[in-house]
């Protein structure tokens, strides 16, 4: 199938297709003050509280007036809220306005007026957290990274722990500190053994010197539960779910370490999680559809799903750069590398009646290979820090360095209708003097 | 001292007198529909919208008009974020208000209209959440419960982790389950060992069978921090706090075992956390300032604390009560002990650089004593479920059984200027069919 046209100049490689259509949240030069939703298509983002208030939904008689106030708001919450039904209808119509056959010429292609007023060149704008993050959640689900870690510290016999396939494991992590691309992280300073072995154990304070990435998947809640009444699994669970975004969730791996028994990660983890800006809504990954990793276990019914092609082909890469601007790609997977789907996460974390709220979000957990060159985190990369990872223009690193820029991406798809994900990017900044 | 006196009729034993002023949201008969600001005294609550608008701050020059509009509000989060000198000048004008030498007569105490707009029988309204939480972390200072659930599993040598003396281990919670008094909690569900000791490790989906209370102080922010600038300890930490109020960690004992390796607790703690309804400034509390327990290990100096009375005694009860109505006081200890004050915690939180946000609530850990009546869970009581506990009326108890309702009360001080929190209670109601 030829991929759809647009009258808009839409370059082949670009992220933002016609197939692609996902939501966000800009300012622009011209209304810096006013943050509002948009869609990001080729290096263009259409303004949708520009395109509201000029009428640019008139073709769309589902969206009643009420409705077209989401596109006021300075999150897409009230957007997500309206549920699947709502966004796919309002993707759809965009993707017909944008199209070269539009049915709609006089909303978009011939309104030289609204195309000027809504239609912003890219970098004109500038890209925010695109939700209210009411909770955040950090899940575990990348079989080969819980592996790959646990036999770092275990016998591989014993890499995963014995509940890893029964259930989705993850800890509520810090909504506060979900931060958008481009916002620098800041090197955290905190209590670290700098001799484990030690009899007995003296924490020292000082800045991180394991700091690592996590390349995961995140996921936006659209439609959540009242207080004691789970989520069913399948259609229920997927009907939840607004969005996707790439994340890497920053670690600090000695201040993890110290901190974690019995009560898991905090301040490893709590100084930073950066999200791609732009929400890539299910219908725009339906066709990228994968098998998740089989699991041998036999799992509880509330788990169980009618499909098995619930987690998405999306082609992950992690690229380093270094302060002096050498950049090297230390890490290419497929997104597919998962044992739990989001439904089954979301059905698990709703199981005893936790409230799920539009909003929330969701971590997948590293996403890593069973490779050399498809790991999730340079602490699979360096063996527990014990070897080198070689980068363009002659520098190592083992951990991340002051100065150090990471990039992840992930795209789905071919030339002309690629759907993607934008940056999700953060340099780390050298750690608060004490 | 002679306790300060009213005009209102107080009771002696009332836990709201005018030492006390806490501050609620509420809603009334009279005006169902609208979440507003209040304080409790004596059996009344001073509607604060009303008592706004009736201009009956017009005696406190410092609050600006601007300031007035968080009375407007259907949460605490913008009353709390102006300060604690605003809120202490507020509570200050309001013990004016209700002095029988007051000040301002022409106020209140002699303005009937204002006092039938403003001061409502607390029986005709309703509490509710006091603020929008924002992030929610759940402590474990509570050193002798951190001891007494560690001896049940290892030997009493090695109860406490080594970096239990060394920092104030916490998790992150979940914000969306924090719900306040009175609001009925559903057993949960979820995945457990029948027979933990079995090989392989095979789990059921069911009802929890072992579940507990954990009785906790709460504490909410209401100054936070840039992300990536520490709050540092002393002055800066305990300006962060905008007050107290008690706090139910309702734990799933049998869920969190099997779930919590490696990342913490989940499920079993997401279910619900009770919180009282009215929050008490730490100004009102500052007479009952009492010391921690003391630590023996040379902590870091970003913890350490300028004096060590940063901890509260107050009088924590617990009671059990019966679906057929018997009730059992099962424990009375102070809120004293604790390893980690708030401003530690605080300190801690936010020393990798994790923001903090007005309306942020942080859990203590459970607060037990070193006795046998003393203690804050039911684990403890039963020591790990081998033991009954002995109710009134020829009941007796391992977990909570459906239809059993815990009410958390706490107080200090004497008789006519009592400051009390008000009720932290829920019933357990049965778990939903899956
Ligand atoms: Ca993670
Ligand atoms: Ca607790
Ligand atoms: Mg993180
Ligand atoms: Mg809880
Ligand atoms: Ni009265």
């Amino acid at each position: 199938m030829a991929p759809p046209k647009s009258w808009l100049a839409i370059p082949k490689d670009s992220e933002f297709s016609l197939s692609n259509i996902p939501f966000g949240i800009i300012n622009s030069k011209g209304s810096p003050l006013e943050k509002r939703p948009a869609i990001a298509i080729s290096d263009h983002v259409l303004d949708l509280k520009a395109f509201s208030k000029g009428d640019g939904f008139a073709g769309l008689a589902s969206l009643s007036k009420e409705h077209l106030e989401v596109f006021s708001q300075s999150t897409l919450n009230a957007f997500a809220a309206l549920g699947q039904p709502v966004h796919n209808s309002v993707r759809e119509y965009i993707q017909d306005v944008f199209s070269e056959t539009t049915s709609r010429p006089e909303i978009l292609k011939d309104n030289d007026a609204l195309r000027k007023e809504a239609l912003l060149p890219k970098h004109e704008t500038k890209t925010h957290l695109p939700m209210e993050i009411g909770d955040y959640t950090d899940f575990f689900a990348g079989k080969n990274h819980a592996f790959n870690t646990g036999a770092l510290f275990r016998e591989p016999k014993n890499a995963l722990q014995p509940n890893y396939t029964h259930l989705p494991v993850g800890y509520h992590g810090r909504a506060s500190s979900v931060v958008v691309s481009g916002t620098p992280i800041t090197r955290p300073s905190g209590q670290i053994l700098l001799d484990p072995t030690a009899d007995p154990k003296v924490p020292a304070f000082s800045a991180s010197r394991l700091l690592d990435i996590e390349l995961e998947l995140g996921c936006f809640i659209c439609k959540g539960n009242d207080m004691g009444s789970p989520i069913s699994i399948n259609k229920q669970a997927e009907e939840s779910i607004f969005g996707f975004v790439l994340m890497n969730d920053w670690s600090a791996r000695d201040i993890q370490a110290w901190e974690y028994v019995p009560l898991g990660p905090f301040n490893g983890k709590n100084f930073g999680t950066t999200i791609s800006p732009w929400v890539v809504l299910p219908s725009a990954l339906d066709s990228f559809r994968a098998e998740k990793i089989p699991n041998e276990a036999k799992i509880l019914p509330y788990l169980q799903e009618s499909r098995q092609d619930t987690v998405y082909n999306i082609s992950l890469s992690v690229d380093l750069t270094t302060s002096e601007g050498d950049t090297t790609t230390i890490s290419r997977v497929s997104a597919s590398n998962l044992l739990w789907s989001f439904p089954q996460m979301i059905a698990h974390h709703s199981a005893g009646g936790c409230p799920m709220r539009t909003g929330d979000l969701l971590g997948s957990g590293t996403i890593s290979g069973t490779g050399e060159n498809d790991l999730g985190s340079l602490l699979e990369m360096s063996l527990g820090g014990k070897k080198d990872i070689m980068l363009t223009g002659m520098h190592v690193r083992r951990f991340l360095a002051d100065g150090d820029t990471v990039t992840i991406r992930g795209v789905c798809g071919e030339e002309g209708s690629y759907v993607g994900f934008g940056q999700c990017s953060g340099t780390v900044a050298s750690a608060v003097p004490f």
